[in-house]
């Protein structure tokens, strides 16, 4: 599911390491937190989905604003993380009235059986992203953006599918968010279970886990 | 994944189907929102991943509230979903602070590779869940939550695991949400082109996919 080779994710341009700033400074002792921007493009690259996460005024409490978590299949183009939607769409428009979001990215690599409870854990890869998006308008750079969508579900696919007509790149929108206040963490490897523990008769080690394409469907017309 | 059949989950006592509300109502026509329980917690119960959304009030800007979303793994007990993390951490301490969360779980199942670029989908199961936590303070029924979390990853495994000590436990917050305001969409199947497009000459269907189990590997002591 990595994007084709092409000039626009051509990595060697980009810098190395991501500014910390204070929303991607990881905090807590053992925070495992990760400025480098080859490990962030990869994550993005590989999820199918991400979780974007914003803060919808219509929906406001007394108690406060109401934070919304919304389900998409993101996209790099370059140094921006792209995500689309029905230009109507309470997503859509919330993202571009002005607040930040912020776009989570999880890919669940196995579950970690130590020999105490506590010890248990997720190998994993994650990006958390800070920023607000910029509308592409521009219809070139819109149509392609949409054919590196396609090409992300199949290299290669763009060039055959039907493209868009003019009503249905009217009622889709396409946002970029710019990859540069994010931060990445990643898990790895066996259980850490304290020395005390080690004799304890259970078995321990990883489960891997992967998301794996089984046969495809045909559609038969 | 599912976690093991006890009476704390058996559905035969919830209601049938959650109401509807401001936030969780489906606006969009075509939008595949549902409301029935057994469809909610089945995909509670398969995810080993949710994203919790929250608003940092510490983080906010002149432009508002600041959106953060952070991945943790969620387990099922009867009517609420429970998360846990540090007791210290950032997102624990937020989430008893008053404000609503949004808890999002999405399971992916295929890739929808239609005839046109528009048609293009993906088959998922999500849920989207809206509520603010009860912190778990009872120490056995703490102790009770924290077990069905390790027979969520291994079920019969926390009769055999080295059980929390008291350092461990006060380290540790779990946090129970009532599933009580949440919809779940699905979609599944075939891809559904246009008429016109049913001719046109590139391979459609769904290429399933899974998180699949790969053969584990053993920490050796």
């Amino acid at each position: 599911m990595s994007l084709p080779p092409d000039s626009q994710n051509d990595d060697s341009s980009t810098t190395d390491a991501l500014a910390q700033t204070r929303r991607t400074r990881t905090v807590r002792v053992g925070d495992r937190g990760c400025y480098d921007v080859a490990t962030i493009n990869a994550i993005l690259d590989e999820a199918p989905v991400c979780h974007v996460g914003f803060v919808d005024g219509n929906l406001d409490s007394p108690d406060g604003p109401v934070p919304v978590v919304i389900p998409t299949v993101p996209w790099r183009v370059g140094n921006e993380l792209l995500i689309h939607g029905a230009s109507s769409s309470r997503m859509i428009r919330r993202l571009q009235s002005g607040g930040d979001a912020c776009i989570t990215v999880s890919l669940i690599d196995g579950w970690v059986l130590a020999r105490s409870a506590f010890h248990h854990s997720v190998n994993y890869r994650s990006v958390v992203l800070f920023g607000r998006p910029r509308l592409i308008d521009d219809e070139s750079e819109k149509r392609a953006a949409l054919d590196a969508l396609v090409e992300k579900i199949e290299p290669g696919r763009a060039a055959k599918v039907r493209a868009p007509n003019a009503q249905e790149m009217k009622a889709t929108a396409v946002l970029a968010f710019p990859i540069s206040e994010a931060s990445a963490k990643v898990r790895s490897g066996p259980p850490k279970d304290d020395p005390e523990d080690m004799a304890h008769p259970v078995w321990a080690g990883v489960v891997p886990l992967a998301l794996v394409a089984g046969p495809p469907i045909e559609d038969h017309a």
